[in-house]
């Protein structure tokens, strides 16, 4: 039904990172009704609403996957550009159907539309575990900064909302301040150039989640933390990160990584977005204006997430 | 009685990091007896063996300094060239005496010989405080590496053994695998250039502690690490350090910093090293030999250690 354009899907059209095995189908956010099931499939049955994120296949043996840690087993397989375990090159949601083993599946409560939840499937399970993983679904209070206001960063506005967070934007645009405030009722808003602004902001963050793909170094932002403080980055620029030791060392800070989620708490983070209502903002996109969405996320142009409506349900653009 | 050469002294010597205020006196690595005692200090008499490492003051109210974390208090100046309370300048440890205030002087264990306890005051504490920081004290068995065997990474490799640990050195020499396994007990050795030794070492270690204050890549490092590893960095590289993002998200892990210690963990320290008997290796030299010592230095001809003998005790060389 329905399929979200993420930043990695440009990526991968572009071969930026010199993996792409042409011709690609990308989509990793994937929503739709269950039209045929495998014979022993017990969890699934056809009319079923399920979405389908970046996982296609994985070892099913090691510690991770029999934990649904199966986003870090070493032999995981994506839903395009990766080889499943018949040996065809995997095809993603750009399509009018999908094949996905039931593993990697999960079901989209019937409160969201299916449109709005698609991008949940990786831009919100990609914010949603790191903020779980360092506590912020059970300690509300915690001041947390988001950097980067697009499809992951506003979905993570949302989430530490929810959860009870003040919630700082940190952001290169200040035009992004009222939409922040008023429209994701963030509650203070930085402009990471703006040098007293960044001054001020120093030590006051206990968590930073870093949703940033365009190369950046991460000096300036590390410095909002407390000593202690932990910045997630989830965000896969072409270039290194820049890590200058100082701000580093002098505060004891953390820089962690996190990539997707596992598929457990992938339904986890559904069941929450259906509890508090949290969906993306997007804008829906017909199939043949696919490559026109692609070129203006290209330019950052989207507010915050283009939706492909693959079935032709809506007539929204 | 002596003072090591950290490779701080020559950062400051040299002005690279541009925050030198001239005329500078170097060394923070400081064993003495003392000689004099304020009228309201308590606790040290005449007679006492005691070290001075990085600290000179700290603010003494803020929540670092309440828990002897006073090296991440935002106000900590240091043993040299640094604000000390009255509004001089301080000068550190190249000099025949030198004051303190006592609560950041330590307690040299009687077991220890003074000089090559020196060295302890920085290089010691500095990977002290984040192997214990993060559990290795009491949870024996891991598997870390250690990145760059000179001043730091020589000591790690001892407490690692110590605290029970199978310990692998990383460096770019493989002329100190010998050394390394011989003399330190190390219990593996990658050659960090080599990618076959790099490729088999993949995802293997539980934490890595990075020692090496030369400019480099913390990418190829990070891949040894297991999923949810850990690198802390210690050193403080002129220019910051490259992290990539792929191995970063692609196993969840973590880079931390971490910068000396605080004063209770510094006596800890101390202590520990007194009950295994580890002291640095170091070369003693005299005092008109500092120029040259910080030449040899700046080119890593040193085992491990330069510790300029104050007093004249020695006659090593």
């Amino acid at each position: 039904m329905y399929c979200g354009i993420c930043h990695t899907d440009l990526h991968h059209v572009r071969n930026d990172w010199g993996i792409t095995m042409y011709p690609v189908v990308p989509g990793h956010e994937i929503t739709g009704v269950i039209t045929k099931v495998g014979s022993n499939v017990k969890n699934f049955k056809l009319g079923d609403r399920v979405g389908v994120g970046c996982l296609a296949a994985s070892c099913l043996e090691c510690e991770f996957c029999k934990s649904s840690q199966e986003n870090y087993c070493d032999q995981i397989q994506l839903t395009y550009n990766g080889i499943f375990w018949d040996g065809s090159i995997t095809y993603g949601g750009y399509s009018e159907m999908l094949v996905a083993d039931h593993r990697y599946v999960v079901r989209i409560p019937e409160t969201l539309p299916m449109d709005a939840a698609a991008p949940l499937l990786c831009a919100g399970i990609t914010v949603f575990s790191p903020m779980k993983d360092n506590g912020l679904l059970k300690s509300p209070g915690k001041r947390i900064g988001i950097v980067g206001l697009g499809g992951l960063g506003h979905v993570a506005v949302k989430f530490g909302k929810a959860f009870g967070h003040h919630v700082t934007v940190i952001s290169t645009s200040p035009s992004k301040e009222r939409e922040a405030r008023e429209r994701l009722d963030a509650d203070d808003f930085i402009v990471s150039t703006n040098s007293k602004q960044m001054q001020a902001g120093k030590r006051t963050l206990d968590l930073i989640l870093d949703t940033v793909s365009a190369n950046h170094s991460l000096g300036p932002i590390l410095e909002l933390l407390k000593v202690n403080g932990t910045l997630v980055a989830v965000g896969a620029p072409d270039r290194p990160f820049e890590l200058p030791s100082f701000p580093l060392i002098f505060g004891k800070r953390t820089v962690k990584g996190s990539m997707t989620g596992g598929m457990r708490e992938t339904q986890e983070m559904m069941d929450v977005c259906g509890k508090y209502n949290i969906t993306c903002d997007i804008e829906v996109v017909e199939p043949h204006k696919i490559n026109e969405a692609l070129d203006r996320l290209a330019r950052n142009d989207v507010r915050y997430r283009f939706v492909i409506d693959i079935a032709g349900n809506s007539s929204r653009i």
